[in-house]
């Protein structure tokens, strides 16, 4: 609201003064008088702004003057926007209510469009428009052009402290009170003398963000009117008229010079400012004003290509490149995703799992999705829950579903490592293994064979087949991904069960495997039945028989993962999981077992009644299970003796596998155990005449190991931090069983995020950082690393640098956002320091 | 071995000068022979040690001389017992052989006594015995008494440093490397001339404690051989031996006067060194010798009786008397326990989870418990393992085995906090529920009906009735508890559910209730229908019309125990299980429950399948229930608040509740559930125009809660940490399943105790100090206790002490024991501080 002032403050009538002595108008003067647009302009980022206020200047008594210039109907339509734009920026109408009257005016007159206005018609709407102002506004439409100018800027200044617009700053990440600039400009009119109009003008494309000059235009307009859908505006090139099957003669067509003049002052503007603008110009009499930028949108891969590209260009440096591309976003280029123009229909709305997107046949069990596959359909495969048996069915699906489970159930860990689409916890879908439905909301049922698409980037799940963009990593994405290898410090691992994992980590860059777990290896094929076998038996001979029988067969996992990997470092863990997971749970299962292996029924139902715990989370599992059967990470161990020296014969890299223990809580069990193994290595040495070099580490997953940090790493050679299973127990948490309620939980601002997808920095991140620093000042020499689904959050990666950790490891799809991730906290934490010698690349 | 030796060191051959002119005779003289013992004196406690050696300065050239003073025979047998003595003590021949060499000669002899030994076959004895040392000794008798003495000093130095003996006193808690006294005295010969032998002496009761003279005495006899077993010794008392039966007069009737004396001498000896001993004694021509001294045995019980009398008679301080009572073992005080001459015969051993012992008939089943004890029977409960829903059940058993669980499994923990002796994890013990057999080993069976005794303080279980011994707390137990109010610093309060239990720790002198669980409340009667009429509400509304029914009872519970615990402080911790834990689990019990509540069995089934959970431990429990269903809370509340008012207004005590919540891991729970109780207080207050004073506080179970300590403390008026949630967490480890395999990790030696048992101090201790510490720091004021199954175990007390808590809180029956561990604690730490408000008592 504008206060009656007498004059305004010294700067701005300084600043006045000369913008009429430029122009040769001045404000308020009837003969020649002078037109100015107040312009609101923030820091980037601020989010949205009110918007600017235009041709103010314009008086009854002004009125006279301006039409002998510009002609009376020009000159009433300037008046009529001057008033609605006053209205509505200054004085607090609703912007619909002009929009009102300029319909009934039309209704009236009988006419059909703005363009077919009368000067007569337009006069009459400013008269309606100033009676608005005066029932409705919380002032009087001042008849004063100083006090016009006066309003404006009070006006726009006070928009831009309200509470509203400060809480929107809050939450895109500015301070509360980030300043405002307020840009008085002469008008340039985009009305009257053709050619005259104003338009919006942008070098590249908005999806891709490939050079591509474009935008719209639209004659006889001022301001974003190209873009209000009033009028039909012209396309900015030939090519795109072209593209889009358009006749109307693009602006290139009609003025070459004024495109000529845009590309140039776009390139002018990236290459001096590193950025790339949308640029609002008015043409008027034929010459081209820019009257503001802001930064063109973009999507994630057009964010990385104009990054790459600026800098390239010299107009930013590689640090500054990297810095602009949200790594959490570049999964993008890893995996197809849906076409942003594509038609949606969500028939369910879960977590989104593991990113990517894929439309198939609906199956719901594994079996059925490995039948399809080997006939070469492509299926989405929707369970209830996932297990350890479904792994086969995950990896011959294009995409997973799970009515239950969050961002860390086994579903979405596993299909994250096999970068396999998924979402999980789809609360309102209902799932009928039985009748083999699927039924979403409205009671809308999908049976086997119905297409369905997955979309892990939203967790949305739509009914039929979705348009797709392929994945893109090469080009940009390659040059960007060299560059963070160049920054980073810390190493980049990949967590990698089996060799296709492994190849999809190397074709990634990967610098090792930080997190090989030997259990899938079990289920794969034959191999579970002779698990069981060793499971069921009773005495430690019949359990060191069947073990006998999966020593080859590890060994020859470990064989094709090293060979793979050729003397790249690979960590082992040895078994974790409890054992009763290998056995069968149904009564027919359990029948068929006892067939198989020869035993009474009765011995499988006991042992399995044996083994069952109420918490396995927190049972005999990891080296628990070791203590317990020191034959069983015996004969894991020999297989990974065995396996590096057949490796690095076959290679000629040596490999020094290093072996990692599951679920230390006491150094004890660390001693014992390195004590079995280290009789392992001496058997093998005896055996071959060749001695492992090998190491041995801790995986730090429950508090106690953490606490326990400077006893663990004496005895150790390196540490890894899992930090699922330490979220877990810090929070005492189970990660299958927290879904149904860490939803709510962040909703409520309870937790701030769900703690299994960023790591906690308070709680367990401190508890990590206690451990590495007493770790270090133990064994200063111990390489530290990170193997947890954290690996490849940003904020975690920023947590590990400045923790000082060696590498970090993650799955293999993820490998790039933890390379680009740890660019970024290089360059943000220290500035480049040395890089270890634990990062091998670049 | 001794070496040949021109002479004695000097200070030596001083003593000996001087002990030569005090008795008239002289080492070595073949007129007037000095005869010497060397007897080996460690410090208490230092363990087994070398017998003394006898009779030296006896040789060949001296026995003449020697038979001359005490006959032939009498001579003979000394210098047959010096060269065994010697042989066995300096040379290191088995006594064996001796025996065997004197059997040998009996028969050849044909006698069949050692008293009917003619002094020749003494003779021939003693020189088969130097035949003996020549071919076996690793040395030869000296026939010279001056190398007799060095050589029996040496060998019992040598003994007192051999690497057994010195690893015997580091298992004994004593140095390594612990002084030795060796004493020499002229032997006083309890052979010859009557009244002579020797015997052992003691004032009190070995199992009572109470003063009760005794012993064994045998004529002509040297040492020990009172004990020996070769001939019959007799009492020492009248006493003694009419409660024997015995004819043989004891010594109190044969020599009054000598046991007066050793009575006198025990008496003296009490006073002044503040102990009671044995007395080793020798009399000689009607004299009594007193020889040795050694610490009295005794059980338990008498230690407890002793140090009372002791420190009331002057002897030692209250202090050293608090000191001397271990309060692991005062358990037995407040228990039946077995008699420790009873016939045992053991038929499984498993851990013992509660103490005190019971015999009765075998039942099956908690209801089948609570009918029996109806019909006035005493039954031992026997389960697989214990639910919620056994609680009755188990309060109407005597006793109770499980086959399944560890040291805090639920059967455990509700065993020890009902005062039930229990044996858990009976893995020799076969349950069949279906035929009601208990099978143990060799395939022995009991059926329902049998009697069976459990003994809680040994883990096992034996077959029939076994004599118990009753318990006692008055008298000395409680003059010694009276002591350690006054001594201790920190509060003890009970963990205590029911007003049973509130009245128990009162009896106890529990000083308020530090862990009321509100959900074993919920299982009673008839509330355990309404509980799940509540969890099965798919809505508010139907949740809140259940609760309705819930809130008069909850509010009858919380009056009674606010009315017996009249105005001491009450703590209690709101809903802590997952919801499924009241929901019935087979089949049949849905379709009753199904029945009872009208709703379709479908809704039962799924609901159940809804609220399962992988790890109900780390699953929604605890505040999260709160969070999700603030009703349920808010009607705990409003029930505690009503009840506050009612108990208040009853007793003119006003009550102030301690509101706690359980596993925070976030403070942003903490006030969320704050604010939801405050708008309850509200309420209450406007209604009843009454505000009730309480406080809020967080259970510490969650490592990050621990983490946190300072942003929770600055929240809460009281912590208290929950020790075995938090060890669970700690460890990544369930109580519930651990048992399996703990005991093989404490065998191990993995773990040094089991952490359920006995505080990690180096893991769960270090997180508490920690918390303890970070929360001091941000609210110097907040009160701060522990309510684990920890806070009667001494050495976790201790910890407790050491990190400045306020107050430990304890099952019922084990509050003496926290009563007595905190004042060690508190003499042990830091001598008496001022005692704390939050200590009520004495």
């Amino acid at each position: 609201m504008a206060h009656a002032v007498a004059d305004h403050p010294e700067p701005i009538r300084a600043a006045l003064a000369k913008l009429e002595a430029l122009t040769g108008c001045r404000l308020g003067d009837p003969c020649a008088p002078l037109l100015l647009s107040v312009r609101p302009s923030g820091p980037a980022g601020s989010g949205a702004i009110a918007p600017a206020i235009l041709n103010l200047g314009i008086t009854a008594q002004v009125l006279p003057g301006l039409a002998r210039g510009l002609g009376q109907r020009a000159a009433a339509d300037l008046y009529r926007r001057l008033i609605q734009s006053y209205g509505t920026g200054a004085l607090g109408v609703e912007d619909e209510a002009f929009e009102y009257a300029l319909y009934d005016l039309m209704k009236e007159a009988g006419i059909e469009s703005e363009e077919a206005f009368l000067s007569a018609n337009l006069a009459d709407l400013a008269a309606r428009s100033l009676a608005l102002i005066q029932s409705e506004g919380i002032g009087a439409f001042p008849q004063d052009a100083r006090m016009q100018l006066a309003g404006a800027l009070e006006a726009l200044s006070e928009a831009w402290a309200t509470p509203r617009a400060r809480r929107r700053r809050l939450a895109k990440g500015q301070p509360e009170n980030a300043p405002l600039s307020l840009i008085v400009q002469a008008m340039v009119l985009g009305l009257g003398a053709p050619p005259a109009g104003a338009g919006l003008f942008h070098l590249r494309d908005e999806a891709s963000g490939a050079r591509a000059p474009g935008g719209r235009y639209l004659a006889d307009a001022q301001g974003e009117e190209a873009l209000m859908g009033l009028r039909t505006p012209v396309m900015i090139t030939r090519a795109e008229r072209e593209a889009a099957g358009l006749r109307e003669p693009s602006l290139e067509e009609l003025l070459p010079a004024a495109v000529d003049c845009l590309i140039a002052c776009a390139e002018l503007l990236e290459a001096r400012l590193g950025e790339a603008f949308t640029l609002d110009f008015t043409i008027a009499a034929g010459e081209v004003h820019i009257l503001e930028l802001r930064p063109a949108r973009r999507s994630a891969r057009a964010a990385l290509h104009l990054a790459v590209d600026l800098a390239e260009a010299g107009a930013i440096s590689r640090d500054e490149a990297l810095m602009r591309v949200d790594p959490s976003l570049i999964e993008d280029h890893l995996h197809p995703s849906i076409s942003p123009d594509a038609r949606r229909d969500p028939i369910g709305q879960g977590l989104p799992a593991s990113p990517g997107a894929a439309s198939g046949e609906l199956v719901f069990s594994a079996d059925e999705a490995e039948h399809a596959a080997a006939s070469g359909r492509t299926v989405i495969l929707a369970l209830v829950e996932t297990s350890p048996e479904d792994i086969r069915g995950m990896h011959a699906a294009g995409g997973v579903v799970t009515v239950r489970g969050g961002m860390t159930s086994h579903a979405a860990v596993v299909a994250r490592s096999l970068g396999r689409p998924c979402v999980a916890g789809t609360k309102d879908l209902a799932l009928d293994r039985a009748s083999g439905t699927l039924t979403a909301a409205g009671n809308r049922q999908f049976r086997a064979g119905d297409v369905v698409t997955v979309d892990g980037g939203t967790g949305q799940i739509l009914a039929g087949r979705v348009e797709m963009i392929p994945p893109e990593i090469t080009g940009a994405f390659a040059t960007l991904m060299s560059w963070a290898d160049e920054a980073r410090r810390m190493g980049v691992r990949a967590n990698a069960d089996t060799v296709q994992d492994a190849n999809v980590a190397l074709g990634f860059a990967a610098e090792g495997i930080g997190l090989c777990r030997t259990e899938h290896m079990f289920f794969q094929g034959g191999r579970i039945t002779a698990m069981r076998r060793m499971i069921l038996a009773s005495e430690t001979k019949t359990r060191r028989a069947a073990l006998d029988e999966l020593l080859p067969m590890q060994r020859s996992d470990f064989i094709e993962l090293f060979e793979a990997m050729a003397g790249k470092p690979v960590v082992i863990r040895l078994l974790d999981p409890p054992l009763h997971e290998f056995l069968p749970h149904g009564e027919e299962e359990m029948k068929d077992l006892a067939a198989t292996l020869d035993v009474p029924v009765s011995q499988v139902r006991l042992r399995a009644g044996e083994l069952a715990e109420f918490n396995p989370m927190l049972g005999k599992r990891g080296c628990r299970i070791g203590i317990a059967y020191p034959e069983i990470y015996q004969m894991q161990a020999r297989a990974i003796f065995e396996a590096a020296c057949e490796a690095g014969a076959h290679t000629g890299s040596p490999v020094r596998p290093e072996i990692m223990l599951p679920l230390i809580s006491a150094v004890r069990e660390l001693v014992l155990l390195k004590a079995h193994i280290s009789e392992v290595a001496e058997i093998v040495r005896a055996e071959r005449g060749e001695m492992v070099d090998y190491h041995i580490g801790v995986m730090i997953e429950t508090p106690r190991a953490a606490l326990r940090g400077a006893d663990i790493a004496v005895e150790s050679d390196f540490l890894s931090f899992g930090t699922n299973d330490l979220t877990q127990m810090v929070y005492g948490l189970s990660r299958d069983d927290a879904g149904r309620f860490i939803p709510d939980y962040v909703a409520q601002n309870v937790y701030e995020h769900d703690p299994f997808h960023s790591l906690d920095l308070e709680g367990v991140g401190e508890i990590i950082s206690i451990a590495a620093e007493r770790a270090r000042s133990a064994a200063p020499a111990i390489s530290i690393g990170l193997c947890g689904e954290h690996g490849a959050d940003p904020l975690s990666v920023a947590f590990c640098e400045q923790t000082g950790l060696d590498y970090i490891s993650c799955s293999p799809f993820r490998v790039p956002v933890a390379r680009l991730a740890a660019a970024q906290a290089t360059i943000r934490t220290a500035g480049r320091r040395a890089k270890s010698g634990h990062k091998a690349g670049s």
